[in-house]
């Protein structure tokens, strides 16, 4: 275990090469620190702006000793992370943040409302059920529709569908994988919102301003922020992020996604225990962006501020959407990030640009 | 020769694997390049932030060669490559911007500041001088006292020292190596300015707000930006930078310094033909800072808006001054920037930190 604050010439190991792990990694450059990436594919994103990188399957043995010989801290661009990876590192003397129960807790939607609730946070109705006869049985008391997930895995949509009679279930549970699932209730909301927050190894907590969602087909589309809201609504995001942060005995910074309800309420839809898609605004909003807060967190460095200093709307470059950034490079009001992805695949997300406003 | 504007993905070629390097590496993942650096010195800053490194000295044709497979274009971070690189180096098909011309002119303070006068911009009178006579001879014209600096090289107050009388020119000759020298007149000035500028492919212009600085035995302390002027200096300093950029059919950013005389006139003390230490404040007082308008103009990008959000007290960071990281990135109004140097020696500069405040 290394001794905290991580000084600057330290290597930070980061299990992922995507665009998050390539934001962190430019991050942690900023602050004098060397980034060592553990990843399967060479020459992912973020492998092209680390010092090191380590080729390897995440749960490769080898591949994370090797990883531990480099880095003082690991940290992770992505939920899906193996528990006996992090038990691996843990072991060979490598703090891991986020730690192993934010990680249990977010790959699990059951283990997760459970959790929240738990913490005092509303949440829809949900139930678990591991059979095809279970997910129709719970639909008795849960009533319909409902959306039915796998507990485990799926992102952007994937692994999901919409059940409209107790009657379906059996065979919507089929179609996702005959794999234990969850059952959630309808949000009836408004609006989909996000806060990103983080915690330091001392118990401190950082929240940024609310942001504002658009999702198409399940992936995000648009985020703006500082979203329109009361000041009451502030405060409700402010003391559900302190809730699952404390709750987690977390460190490092958190996506949480929420559903704004006709009569203000939020519930917390789900956490992504990482940097997320929604906080991409804070590059160019903000003084300290989530990828910098999350270095510091996990360096046990001082968090940094996180009011904006600008208004700001996100838009996604999926696809061939990319293709545009010339365009985009020459409208005055438009930061333009890119992350060296090769193949622009459909549907893929090749970068983003942050619009800004005046506050 | 690539085409131009180079897409995302391209690789950058910088020669220079220092501080400065670095920045503009980090600058250039965020637009989605791959960084290639030469470099003498194997783990230099910018090598550990790059995807690419070629080690070895710049004027090696070995090394070169290597760099022109890598790189699609290549910039320096420093004034001081030799002519034969770039000339190396377009033979072998790449563009080199800033061009072989500027920097031709930046390494011989007597080409500068005669491009400058013929450009139409006002510098301290001189004379050349290749002898301990021809020096002493030259004092007879200029007066007394002169700053004597050699030709070529010398950095932050090195190869310089003042003469007070003619009768001390041979000795102080001998003193800065007995090289060719440029005598100077003194600048009774009441401020020291700079400005930094950037010229696209195309021939387009954009300037920054006017900088003050702070020196201490010849090396840069602080700037203040933008920097309290009127609106005729600030006039004068675009007319300035557009003539030099003009002149010297200028790519990338340029470091412009100036006296500021009490009469309101603007004097050109040096050129620099690269990213520059006074326009580190655009770091985290602009929307586009002068590493990423560097690379935007190299890879024939439209450039950035260059208006200031903030107003920044930009403090560099020398030898052990580094060691208060942690104090540092627990003041809220302070972004740090640390540059990854292993080894503090005094008065090298390991970092700055960006103070803000509200415009």
């Amino acid at each position: 275990m290394s001794k905290l604050p991580l000084p600057p010439g330290s290597t930070i190991g980061i299990l992922g090469g995507g665009q998050l792990g390539r934001m962190l990694a430019l991050a942690a450059g900023r602050l004098g620190f060397d980034v060592a990436i553990l990843e399967p594919e060479p020459g992912a994103p973020a492998t092209r702006v680390a010092a090191h990188t380590v080729v390897g399957a995440y749960d490769d043995p080898q591949a994370l000793e090797a990883l531990s010989k480099l880095a003082s801290v690991v940290t992770f661009e992505f939920e899906n992370v193996p528990a006996s990876s992090v038990e691996h590192l843990t072991a060979l003397g490598v703090a891991v943040a986020p730690g192993a129960r934010a990680l249990a807790i977010a790959q699990d939607r059951v283990a997760e409302k459970t959790f929240l609730n738990e913490a005092g946070v509303a949440t829809v109705a949900f139930a678990a059920a591991d059979t095809a006869q279970a997910a129709q049985d719970a639909m008795a008391s849960l009533g319909a529709p409902v959306l039915m997930k796998t507990r485990r895995e799926g992102y952007d949509g994937k692994g999901q569908r919409w059940v409209e009679h107790a009657a379906d279930a059996p065979a919507a549970f089929k179609a996702v994988g005959a794999k234990p699932v969850i059952l959630e209730a309808p949000a009836n909301f408004v609006r989909e919102l996000s806060v990103i927050a983080a915690r330091g190894r001392g118990g401190e907590i950082a929240v940024y301003p609310l942001a504002e969602n658009h999702h198409e087909k399940g992936v995000l589309r648009r985020t703006y922020a500082p979203a329109k809201v009361t000041g009451e609504t502030a405060d409700q995001a402010e003391r559900i992020a302190a809730k699952v942060l404390s709750g987690l005995d977390y460190v490092g910074v958190i996506g949480i996604e929420l559903f704004e309800l006709a009569d203000g309420r939020l519930l917390v839809n789900e956490i992504a225990p990482r940097v997320h898609n929604t906080g991409h605004w804070t590059m160019d909003g903000c003084e300290v962006d989530q990828f910098e807060q999350h270095i510091r967190a996990v360096a046990g460095w001082p968090l940094g501020p996180t009011h904006a200093h600008s208004q700001v709307e996100m838009l996604n470059l999926l696809g061939e959407e990319a293709d545009a950034w010339a365009k985009l490079a020459g409208e005055p009001e438009t930061r333009v990030h890119l992350y060296g992805k090769r193949d622009a695949k459909p549907g893929r997300k090749m970068g983003h640009v942050n619009r800004l406003r005046p506050l």
